[in-house]
């Protein structure tokens, strides 16, 4: 039960920091839409910056364990990057609330950001660097990449993708689906990367 | 003289809505950047909101004639994306701010989104997509990529890089130049949407 209260708070505090701002949430907001009283809130949380900081710690901590996954197969490099841009769609779709959240501190970075999130970040950019440097010396992409410069263009074309959602739909051709953006988007990069003949 | 006046409130307010965020900017803000009274930004521009009306135009108006006029040459489809990854880094040099505000709008729209931002959006985007198109015509990108998505993800790898910016320092290798991603973003893209011999 306890539990129960305690997912329903970070629920709606979740959902208000990401549309809202961390900066302009109050204790009184998240307890307004989770319906639970602010006193419970208090006692559960301390402040309003203890439970912003359990929602970061949630998220980013769930970011690194979905998309590091991909990574830890024992599959080739090219197959890594197509299942690291699955689970990318997958994860947009799960946490629809990450990628405000994580632009948000981009933008105005809180106490958090280094401690939370740049290490979430790093771990995961980490592991797709290696991923690529692997397939460099395999042979499945071409020398002279940069793998960490690749890691940084693959990330940011889903990035921007999510993050342009309210532009997408007039932008793309209206039936684009994710699944067929993200198709073509890792077809590209791929294809990019592969070791001319 | 009176120019004068107006560039100087205008760079100042540019700076604090890129740094705090449209809701979080009052006129006197404003006035205590720029140096100048009040009662003369009140006279001059209204109010906050026709101010930050006035910023987004500029900064959008700008962001349009600049990253529009590599498509208006009579260079090929492969040198135009070369040529607009080369404007993509200017502008951001040239106009470090405009990012921010940009990746605000996506996350709170205001109301001057669609009649300002989106209207000078899909323009540029619409003439990426014609470049794309008329590169698959003459044979020079693959058949079966959808302009649109090549557009976006384009796009995509420039923005990330630049939103990153304060990620970058620990996710490239040290030395690592705008320049030198930048060029190595486009190879990637262009090898990736190379027709295959």
């Amino acid at each position: 039960m306890k539990i129960a209260v305690q997912e329903q708070i970070l629920d709606a505090a979740t959902r208000l920091f990401a549309e809202k701002g961390y900066a302009t949430v109050s204790l009184q907001d998240v307890a307004a839409m989770s319906g639970v009283e602010e006193s419970e809130l208090t006692r559960l949380f301390g402040s309003v910056e203890k439970l912003y900081e359990a929602v970061l710690e949630l998220q980013f901590s769930n970011y690194a364990a979905s998309l590091g996954a991909p990574f830890d197969g024992s599959e080739g490099p090219v197959t890594k990057v197509e299942l690291f841009a699955t689970a990318m769609c997958e994860f947009h779709k799960q946490a629809p609330y990450f990628f405000p959240l994580f632009y948000r501190e981009l933008l105005t970075p809180s106490p958090c950001f280094e401690s939370i999130i740049l290490k979430r970040i790093r771990r995961v950019a980490y592991m797709s660097d290696n991923n690529i440097a692997k397939g460099i010396q395999k042979g499945n992409f071409r020398h002279g990449v940069n793998p960490a410069n690749a890691t940084m263009v693959m990330v940011g074309m889903f990035h921007y993708y999510f993050l342009a959602n309210c532009l997408v739909g007039s932008l793309l051709p209206e039936n684009t689906t994710d699944e067929e953006f993200f198709s073509q988007a890792v077809k590209v990069f791929l294809n990019g990367l592969r070791k001319e003949e």
